[in-house]
């Protein structure tokens, strides 16, 4: 999507200095760039790049002079990342979903979807599916009977909506992605093994399970708007109340969502995280990457919860954790340098241990 | 699927307690259920909903005065959660699989199929597979040649089932979940740095690996009765002989299973766990969500694995566990504890080492 | 696919002793294996399992008396394990697919496809795509406009290939691998808290997220020769730049490769592991199951992550790193002893103080 430098300048609030009449096909990093690409300069260590690259305008750093890097234009802008955003929203060529309804979609007669929809080859949707405006639904996606979902929906290839969803405005769903798959719960006719270790913290009688009985999920998913799913995540549906994923939450891929949920607005759940069954999570809150939070705790607003860490208890509100068991992160980082230590601790009161008894021995 | 109270009451073995005749649609937390639904009043907690919701029945704990709680008829049973059970799959819509095989099914002439069978769109069936009775295939599922599975089959929209695979009866595939990958099996023209580390425990020579060569699966996957899979998890396939899921086993959303692996009967794995090649497992083993078992050894029968647990070792029979490495999860809490204390501890051994130094030069 | 006994040692490079002339059509262990299986003894413990087998010939350990075994042929080579990669490659019937285009699938009428290739039912190929020769594409796979990839291609049912990726020759995609998502990368209007967390380890002040806005993806992906990507894994799309695999690198199953990673040749990456945004990885580096490599770090040439390990920095060349955080691993297995030696040294350190202080207070 070619664009004049000046109306990008526009869109994102940026000062242009130069030539705003370049027309602009893409954004690179500054050795990579060509002619109609717009470099992203956005620190001084890039002015080597610039060089290196055709570029003719840059993203540049504040206080750059772009004429001495070769540049005809530049454009300047309080906070360069940010303004990431809007440069690769314009540029974005998007995905391979072609306008209009392909003829092989099946599309259930009482489904309503709204104007503008371009839903590709071998499409399902289900009985009383209702879709707002502006649709994009890649190949092999589908939604099952009964699902709502908002305006500017965007389904990528071979995601799966299934029945009864609540979703709204512009929800992405990457491919792969698995919304209302059945909560994974089950049940023994007799108290089970695990139920038994929870409340003795890990003391277990001679307990034998009998066998799972499955509990069904009569509950939905209900997510709010500008939600966005990763490729192969999966939030399951609630047991008998919706699993909920509020507004302008994030979740990245291969995420687990358990059933009964509750996450709250604007979070992000990096790659590979996980919410067990039943937990409740604030707003704001963001989960690095292969994280977990337990089942049935509860994760206050704005908690951070850095890479790898296993969060097993409540967290208040506020809270930077780290580490499995997580605690605060200044605090782990504590504890890994102590554990570092622990070896020659060790050895250090085995001697200390030696230089006492021997002192007790010669009094 | 409504049902009227006593018919339900009869199904769980439950007591029922006032009109028996209401018509039951749904069940929901005391709080949101409507006139329609059963409200799930398990523990005495659960009073205020009763209040607020607009319930005419409820299952609920072993005394209550529904009467007091404005209710038409109750329900008790011996073990409420068990009854969650019966109540959620009487009232279960089920999946979006209308019956009889939609025309765009592309099924292999010599395919196999029972009777009662519900098959959507874009289905593959593959030559020479077999499926019993009542099979309920979703959307963009695939069962390729070869396989065979028993009655009461329940794949979702996009669960894959790959070649020569043996399923027994009421497997449960949810979205996106695949049987019978390749395993992930590779080797060296010479020893690889891999193999030298496992046998020295971390010191290696300078050994270079010279790229991998693909060790190809001939075996495949053999799975009992009433398996579930979850959305995303994937069972690899054997090398030369068949990878192995006993009956009753639970496989929760994202679960990895390796080629080679045994897995016994009634165990349960819960999201984002995974059982790495040649690991053997017994049977009613419990594993938590994010926990690891590496590939190789062997976790006995009954053996509980806590959440975000890694398991390096042989694990006997009735082993509760927790941490990475795993130990016992009594001694684990003891280790966390004192983990908690090290910094401090730290400074206690310098001060002793001081008062005993200082003590040596005053001697 | 059957074969003389004696081609297959000539593929091998096998000394064959006995009845060259054998036919064989799979490989199975000594104790499972047919008439017309290769039993695959390759070491002695595996004598017993002959016995109870009916294989008329094996692949032995050196020095076997196969005679002795009641076979009529046995092959012996160098490296068994490696022998293990001819064998099975030989004798894998391979996919579902079958030869020829399927008249269900999707493809643009300028995507070019090379010769022989087999393209199963309801794949959808995007306009200006380009495929080498012997391509199989298995059931409701899709690739996206603008993608090109080399020969030999295999993607099996519903893997996706999104768009503008490049990918060289014998590329193998699994059942619901994803290449090319949309990196996940967002930005504050302001600082944010993750931004404020990283810069003082910890502490944060009363920053609030005020919402997240995406980062589009204007980069694909580069993919080499001879990759493997497994079941359910996904490799996102760079920023703007690709992220970039090199030849030789096989991934497991369920594996994350972040946006802007890169990384290097021969690499293997094992189940559920894990590469964060912008990651650096070398050549021959092998990532244990579950491990993690932090975002925006390097990880050297030959470096060695074991299970259920997380790397937070960086790692020189030739490390074998384990725990979390990631240590060497000769250093991890000696904090490991310590720590579960650590309860007892709180008491021993306890008992030392109580000792130290009584003389003190003697003295």
């Amino acid at each position: 999507m070619p664009h004049r430098l000046s109306d990008i300048a526009a869109a994102l609030g940026a000062r242009v200095e130069g030539d705003g009449t370049l027309i602009i096909a893409g954004a690179r990093e500054p050795a990579a760039a060509g002619a109609d690409d717009l470099a992203l300069a956005l620190e001084p260590k890039y002015a080597d790049g610039l060089a290196r690259g055709a570029a003719r305008a840059a993203l540049m750093w504040e206080g750059a002079d772009w004429r001495a890097h070769g540049l005809a234009a530049a454009l300047f802008v309080a906070r360069p990342r940010y303004a990431m955003a809007g440069v690769t929203r314009m540029l974005d060529p998007g995905p391979d979903i072609a306008p209009g309804i392909h003829p092989s979609a099946v599309i259930a007669s009482d489904a309503e979807i709204g104007g503008d929809a371009a839903i590709g080859p071998f499409v399902v949707i289900g009985s009383g599916v209702r879709i707002g405006a502006g649709a994009r639904i890649g190949a092999h996606a589908s939604i099952a009977a009964g699902s709502e979902i908002g305006d500017g929906l965007l389904l990528h290839a071979g995601a799966r909506i299934g029945p009864r969803v609540r979703i709204g405005a512009r929800f992405i769903g990457h491919s792969g992605s698995v919304v209302g798959a059945d909560g994974f719960s089950f049940v023994t006719p007799d108290k089970s093994g695990v139920e038994e270790v929870r409340e003795t913290l890990g003391r277990r009688a001679a307990t034998q399970d009998s066998g799972w009985t499955r509990i069904h999920s009569l509950g939905a998913v209900a997510i709010g708007d500008d939600v966005e799913l990763g490729a192969n995540s999966c939030i399951d549906r609630g047991t008998v109340r919706d699993t909920v994923v509020g507004s302008g939450t994030k979740i990245d891929n291969l995420i687990q969502i358990g059933h009964n949920v509750v996450i709250g607005q604007d979070c992000m759940l990096c790659g590979q995280s996980g919410v067990a069954g039943s937990a409740r999570v604030g707003d704001r809150v963001v989960v690095g990457g292969k994280s977990a939070i337990n089942d049935n705790i509860f994760v206050g607003d704005d908690v951070i919860i850095g890479g790898g860490t296993n969060v097993y208890t409540n967290a208040p509100a506020g809270r930077v954790l780290l580490g499995s068991p997580a605690v605060e992160m200044s605090r782990q980082l504590e504890i890994n340098r102590a554990i570092r230590r622990l070896p020659r601790l060790l050895k250090q009161v085995a001697e200390l241990h030696k230089a006492v008894s021997k002192r007790a021995d010669n009094d």
